[in-house]
């Protein structure tokens, strides 16, 4: 079965671009380009530049509402040390604007193994194309123009979707509008897709409940929990992901509506899922404008959960105290917040933790019955 | 903020059982437990026996389509060493049948909170309430009953789905059929439940295919693969979850539709993926019955196809190595496929590996374009 011909490659066929977001993206990537050009022309000396990624360039204004990018930059000029880099990141690029007009999108793997086709510019290993995407996706953040925008789309999808919510997408194909209704899925749910900026919500939802473990997401809506408490809920699976984060976030703001957290009572649920999702983190903070959910309260467990609900514990391990005190010394979101501050002071003191499923003790419902409606009666003292 | 109150445990609400299925598992849960009980009447002496899980106890034959289990069985006799497990063994059957009754579940994790409440019965550590819960599945598997119809639900939800496919399903709430039509899901896409026994599915698409990556199947879903090639699209994201592979077991069955796995060409893809897919693993045997897909056979990539297709590899790992003659040497699904062996030892002599997405090489459709529709013309020179 040894084929006798050898594959060439396939440019994408050229389609016109009418939605204004690919075309404002466009704009931005020919100005950049453009630029490139004429230093060249000029002085032979063209820049590219994009913001330090560092929690050293990193600030917290809880009026802005995420980890904002400081104004450091990194200024990378043409030279003989440059020039394969530099070509580089001008061809990915360049792939950008090709993805757009041919209205497709690349996973970093793949954009990879196009490179194998470039010549001297192709990149050897994986790692190297990922640093040149890293970069331009920080280049162009400062602009507004996320990397989904650029048709570099995550290789994971985003966490599952049930509730009062109608999700308006188009048809790939014929680009027809399609109304999805997130009620009507029975015990399935809707996946949210890899890049969820085209989308549109309708709702009349009071709040968007984000859940940690898929276990609980699927007992509230077995039980349809979001048609008692008539909301929204969105399984996270662990520390979201970018569609899921980027998926809440446009929800809550095109629809005002509020977003719960209800995730385990440990510091890698606080710290890490929750503060994540609502403020974003620190070495990925030229991207939180796009990703964070300032709209997130945390709804539980809470320290104070555990000893209210009598719930059954886990010690806590040497590495989640650790990371307790590192937010409390270190990370902007919790040095604000001062409930934050004593909410972990306690969780140390009392050196154990529980899991959001740990409400089964008192009846596998029980977390339906009684905790969620007595915490939603108090949703104003959440912790931010 | 401090509850005054202690919370109480709750009974789960009792309903009618119509479900033909909860009857036929609630039989058979009274039926184990009538014997128990008239055993200890009688001599003192009860036993619960299942069978021994070890690949010592652990056959495959073609016909029968995948790895079973033997007929060596483990016997627990009611002791003074073993009251305790015996007892808690008693307990989670006990919940088994109250959440039939009760028309909820629980996941493993659940279930070793909820014994909490149980007294000198009550586990200490989740890892000995899981050794309980493995006992009971294999007990009741070889009757032909699962974990799911048990009630016990796995964490994890299944695969997205994209295609020609109608799954009807039940509201929750009201017990009303749902039509989930997934062809409607523009981007976006349907999530598989945790249990799947009680789905029905309308299709008349040509052939399941099962692929490795969300990559992948993202790029065949926006493209509409699905609707040109006429099938239904399941992304497997490595390891298929138990939910994912009872699904598509379920559905080649009902509708007699084949299934092609679309995988890395690599020891994992190979032996952990693909033949997990298709003859379930080794020391899990008692569950084979329920999760394999016999029907499943491998479009690739093949090493074949790493030569025809000359695409971008990477070099073997050591461990892939050792994975790849481990299943020469060991495995019975690959000791009775020759052309299976000849494929692994084939690529541990290339010694390199090549990921699906390594086709963008030729293009970033150039799989959508050539490379399926090529492998599609000759399904039955697929490996087994």
């Amino acid at each position: 079965m040894a084929k006798s011909k050898s594959p060439t490659p396939a440019k994408l066929p050229r389609k016109t671009v009418t939605d204004a977001t690919d075309k404002s993206t466009l704009k931005c990537l020919e100005t950049e380009a453009r630029a490139v050009y004429e230093d060249s022309i000029k002085d032979g000396k063209p820049e590219l530049s994009a913001p330090v990624r560092s929690l050293g360039n990193v600030k917290y204004d809880s009026k802005v509402g995420y980890l904002e990018i400081g104004r450091q930059k990194k200024v990378r000029t043409l030279t003989v040390n440059t020039v394969k880099s530099f070509a580089q990141t001008l061809r990915v690029m360049s792939l950008s604007k090709e993805m757009i007009e041919g209205d497709t999108f690349a996973t970093k793997r793949e954009a990879y193994y196009v490179s194998k086709n470039w010549g001297e510019a192709k990149f050897n290993e994986q790692p190297e194309s990922d640093a040149v995407m890293d970069d331009i996706e920080a280049m162009f953040a400062v602009q507004g123009v996320s990397r989904e925008q650029l048709r570099f789309y995550p290789e994971e999808h985003g966490g599952a979707v049930a509730g009062h919510l109608i999700v308006i997408d188009r048809d790939p194909a014929t680009g027809n509008r399609l109304r999805i209704d997130c009620t009507k899925f029975g015990t399935g749910a809707y996946t949210i897709p890899h890049s969820v900026e085209h989308l549109e919500f309708e709702t009349k939802a009071r709040f968007v409940l984000a859940i940690e473990t898929g276990g609980m997401f699927q007992r509230l809506q077995a039980h349809g929990f979001w048609d008692t408490a008539d909301c929204i809920l969105v399984s996270m699976s662990g520390v979201p992901t970018r569609a899921t984060r980027r998926f809440v976030r446009r929800l809550a703001e095109d629809k005002q509506i509020p977003v719960y957290a209800f995730v385990d009572c440990d510091p890698y649920g606080i710290s890490n899922i929750y503060r994540t999702l609502k403020v974003g983190s620190g070495n990925t903070a030229h991207l939180n404008r796009f990703f964070c959910v300032p709209h997130a309260t945390y709804l539980g467990v809470t320290p104070q959960d555990i000893l209210d609900y009598e719930l059954p514990t886990h010690p806590l391990l040497e590495v989640d105290v650790k990371r307790a005190k590192d937010a409390l010394k270190n990370d902007p979101f919790f040095q604000h917040y001062k409930p934050w501050q004593k909410a972990m002071e306690m969780l140390i003191s009392m050196g154990v933790r529980a899991e959001q499923q740990a409400l089964a003790k008192w009846g596998l419902n029980y977390v339906i019955d009684e905790y969620l409606p007595d915490k939603l009666k108090a949703t104003k003292s959440f912790l931010p």
